[in-house]
């Protein structure tokens, strides 16, 4: 048979949590595997002649439609049963399941360390594909993950405490429309951090940043007074992440 | 020829950057190859039958004598060209006339992610060991680095970064002897961050925190007025590690 590993490096994988905001809850990208209830991350293989971040930058343009999308690496992971989760007999039933090939010739019974990377994309944007061995994309609440293949599970606790250590260095305008109110910037911190943040605190401490510009315009059609909508100078928010680092 | 990978892994390796703290400055510690003046981090393969912890413990065993160290894994390294930063002619001679062997039967000719590691350690405990490549363990200060081989000089500065945006989570305790003086403390805060303290406001600031304990004890034979020792109650500074993350 032909060697899988052929332009693959092979010990060595990516995966990705990719985090969307929905305007009340910060969301993860799920893959559901074919003819099984189990999902796990986006993720595949390293060419020989990818950067690591080429090979993320696929994956997500592949999985999302997305370029150019923020990313940032937060972990790797090297345990020897990673990939073994629910025991090695029900990981090979579930691959044989949706692949349709006898697992001893897929990359899966190889022992692989796994790049972790997160990005934060915009949810409206994206339109979510399956990859071969899934037939259906999901964003699941992040605090309210199911039970995930491999060390999916953790990948994503990781990622979410990463963010959280990170949070005034990010990019969280990645995960907004180009123009949002604060009450969604609140439940987007809520959600990151997940507590409730005092209304009235918060709205003070954020206008407190002056990459955050107050537009001239209003969010028409809710049921209460209109509020103003808001969107990031990202310009100053660059500029405010390089002088506090 | 014996195959050189038949107990290792392939395409992955780690690198350590070894930070101790010499009650003046920050320091790292580096290898100097055989026939060379260049140097390197420690660092080596993993093995199949090894977790990414466990190479580094033992990596970390091997050239420092140290078990138990504290350590955190901080970025994975894998540009395609990262190990020719002299360009690979160069490259090959350093190797070469460090190991006395072609380079072509050495695993370095091979497309290797690197997964980086820092630990922080009692300088004074360190008994530097050099490995098969080098001759000389070296203390350098980390503003004051040597060009090194490969990337290594992007991973001291990519360490450093994370070391410092992860403050106040760090149990920096490891990096200091069990009894130290508020200077030594100021101090390796100012060559952690690279800037001066102002004494005053440093002195206020670490005392309001529960788990720094001045001890009924002064260090003797300065010049000056005999200064006042302490200690970090690790216990206290879990809880607080815990409780803000």
């Amino acid at each position: 048979m032909k060697n899988p590993f052929h332009d693959i490096l092979k010990d060595v994988s990516i995966d990705c949590v990719i985090f969307g905001f929905d305007s009340q809850r910060l969301k993860v990208l799920l893959l559901k595997w074919k003819n099984s209830d189990l999902c796990s991350l986006p993720g595949g293989r390293i060419r020989h002649s990818e950067n690591l971040e080429d090979a993320m930058e696929r994956t997500v343009l592949e999985r999302t439609g997305l370029k150019g999308v923020y990313m940032q690496q937060f972990y790797t992971f090297g345990d020897l049963n990673r990939l073994h989760r629910y025991g090695r007999e029900k990981t090979i039933r579930v691959v044989e399941a949706a692949s349709g090939i006898k697992f001893e010739n897929t990359t899966l019974d190889h022992r692989t360390i796994s790049v972790g990377y997160y990005a934060l994309v915009n949810i409206n944007k994206v339109s979510p594909m399956p990859d071969a061995f899934t037939d259906v994309c999901i964003w699941a609440e992040v605090h309210d993950l199911p039970d995930l293949l491999f060390d999916h599970n953790a990948m994503v606790r990781i990622a979410l405490r990463r963010l959280r250590r990170e949070f005034q260095f990010q990019p969280l305008g990645n995960l907004l429309p180009s123009k949002f109110t604060l009450t969604e910037l609140r439940l987007l911190y809520e959600s990151i951090l997940d507590r409730q943040l005092d209304r009235r605190n918060f709205h003070k401490l954020v206008s407190g940043h002056d990459y955050l510009i107050r537009l001239d315009e209003k969010r028409e059609g809710t049921a209460h007074k209109a509020p103003y909508l808001y969107k990031f100078d990202l310009e100053k928010f660059h500029f405010a992440q390089t002088t506090e680092k």
